[in-house]
């Protein structure tokens, strides 16, 4: 069994060599990068990759009664309102923890109370789609949320707040009425680390 | 508290207004759209999304010993070698269990050894970012996976095998090992339907 924290990794498939990278389409939030690499085998292939704006953060939220806050967001890559936690991009060079107590505040007016290890804990992150793209999010349990009395959504932000049970969350995650992988993988990792049963 | 399977969705956010599309870049793997949207409070903004080329399937499969088959493969995207799970795209028009037992096959040399309800299960579906694009990843598990002796793989698919316990799996997940979203959500799935303990 090979070990997690020291893997031996010998056998492991090569990387691939970059000869070149062409700057196929960019905008601000947006770059499509065509490279040319050399695969293990020697053979030539034309790779297309994508850059993001930014790290991504989200926040998983309890109050002190133990509820979660979840948002409902119209996002148009899917044409459709969806469920999913506060997170958005974290500035360049922002603290990540940060970053996400940021935008938790922001989208929905709530806060830790205070900022412990005990109310803030980081759970992991997960990559959008690794053949593609380095984009990931850094994903935040934060406990013991209360109002801060304002938001300061960015222009294209419209969300409504719910506050569900654990029971609701996990039925939500297992069901498929929750599809978006910042919220499944923080259901993943509460229940593997003992924090939510 | 929200019906999950009835919910009542009337005080959700509008969806946008698209007015035009512009194609800004296409390649055989990628399209990137450029709309011109409608806010929901009457503003003009210019939203950029992704088109992939078809969708995601992925499969977590258990041999009759119940260890796992992970992955590593080299993925150009992240520009390192990753743990994940055997899967890939659908072809076009195809079942998305067979393909993800095409997939499965094709990359490992390993299938159930019937395939029954008990053997092939659907888990869920998770999206990359909804935010971005509709690409996403449907999740199955397989039980009693035997070696067919034979592996197809894509030109660019360079990946070595191994079996892991349930508890290797998990811990792999919950210390951040394991990033990609597909493994992730599996396990996420395989806890909540009581089908790892």
């Amino acid at each position: 069994m090979m070990d997690i924290h020291s893997p031996d990794h010998s056998s492991d498939p090569a990387p691939w060599q970059t000869l070149a990278t062409h700057a196929a389409f960019q905008n601000r939030w947006l770059q499509v990068l065509v490279d040319d690499v050399v695969l293990p085998d020697g053979r030539r292939y034309e790779y297309t990759r994508l850059q993001g704006a930014g790290i991504g953060v989200g926040v998983l939220g309890f109050n002190s009664n133990g509820e979660v806050l979840l948002e409902r967001e119209y996002r148009h890559g899917v044409n459709q309102v969806v469920w999913q936690v506060p997170g958005g991009l974290a500035k360049a060079d922002e603290d990540l923890q940060l970053a996400g107590l940021r935008e938790l505040a922001e989208e929905t007016g709530y806060a830790p109370a205070v900022i412990t290890p005990q109310t803030v804990r980081y759970l992991g992150m997960i990559w959008d789609n690794p053949g593609f793209s380095p984009m990931c999010s850094h994903i935040y349990a934060v406990w013991d949320l209360t109002p801060t009395g304002k938001t300061q959504r960015d222009p294209a932000e419209f969300v409504t707040l719910h506050w569900v049970t654990p029971a609701w969350l996990k039925e939500a995650v297992r069901s498929g009425a929750i599809k978006d992988r910042v919220v499944v993988a923080a259901v993943a990792y509460l229940l593997l680390n003992g924090l939510m049963t």
